[in-house]
């Protein structure tokens, strides 16, 4: 899944590999907290406790790393909301247990700094677009998950034909989006308590 | 109202004080675009057209400018979320144009980095705790006066009285602070209208 982005660096020995997964890790938790610009591979290595040197082994930049950790945030966060919500078949479910699946992965604190894609957004928008597009394509297919929940819906006969689907996806992620933001800034999860349970209450509206 | 945070560099004449407003301008712009930890003094000097020195006869420190710079982006929200909002008399149109106000300052880049505030939070919440907390402080702010708007229809009879006004404005901040991270990270802002109009449809459900 790396291949692309990190291709000429793929790991030739299991230990080569163990070291790389554990650089992506380090990293994708250091640019979640300190953000990219903020980071330095000193800083990767010496949290990996790894010498310096050692880097380039594995990345060719910091920019590669980049690259590769937010394949690695991505599998993370898989691995949380998506995983979750496949545990149910039922569509209003589905749709209900993505916002539980989604404030899981943020109390858990899958990442140290809040969510790596919100950080990352946020940090890129105005300052490294090739990295923007990445963090813009995680987007875009947490949307297009929310746009397959309430399709399947439709098609089951659960949702309502006229639910305004594209809005839906747009609103249910900014609000999730945004909660993760602002329980970061208030150090308390409760208003993402308070958001879900109404969104989750508001979107009932649309089933049949 | 700056007075708490930096009341030592209160400026003694026209001239101070118009160099420091140009500061606290410059300041808030690279903040929302560059970061806090990623802008230097001479980034704002320069971009200021000053000389580096300069800088310390108006503010003690980055950190000095950095709260000052949070009070002059309140400023500029309140001019223009607060002011489209009271130009609306019933609390109906005032909860409909609090989602339009923001909308517009977003859109009109306010900030040339999305939102002060959003960035900020996301890069101070591991980093910087004053800040953080003087951040999170407008958040509440923003949601209070979604509270107030809430209330104000409630004792006027349009809102239901058993809408929930605390979720209320923690969903309508997190869904438009999330917009807006999301229309800078997709350098677009088509998803605010999806999600905003979808907000103001199911927010009216608590209509009398």
């Amino acid at each position: 899944v790396t291949a692309a982005s990190s291709g000429k660096n793929e790991p030739k020995t299991a230990k080569a590999r163990a070291t790389r997964e554990r650089l992506l890790r380090v990293a994708a938790q250091l640019f979640s907290v300190k953000g990219y610009f903020h980071t330095t591979v000193e800083d990767v290595m010496g949290e990996a406790a790894l010498t310096k040197g050692g880097f380039y082994a594995h990345f060719e930049s910091k920019e590669d790393l980049a690259y590769a950790a937010v394949e690695h945030a991505t599998e993370l966060w898989a691995q949380k909301v998506i995983t979750h919500v496949m545990a149910f078949s039922d569509p209003r479910e589905q749709l209900r247990e993505l916002l539980e699946g989604y404030r899981r992965y943020a109390v858990d604190r899958t990442f140290e700094g809040g969510c790596f894609f919100v950080n990352l957004a946020v940090e890129m928008d105005d300052q490294h677009d090739e990295i923007r597009r990445l963090v813009e394509a995680r987007f875009e297919q947490f949307r297009a998950l929310v746009v397959t929940i309430v399709e399947g819906g439709k098609a089951a006969g659960v949702f309502r034909q006229d639910a305004p689907t594209r809005a839906i996806a747009a609103l249910v992620v900014a609000a999730l989006t945004g909660s993760m933001m602002l329980s970061k800034s208030a150090q308390k999860f409760d208003q993402f308590d308070d958001a879900n349970d109404l969104l989750a209450r508001l979107l009932a509206t649309f089933e049949t």
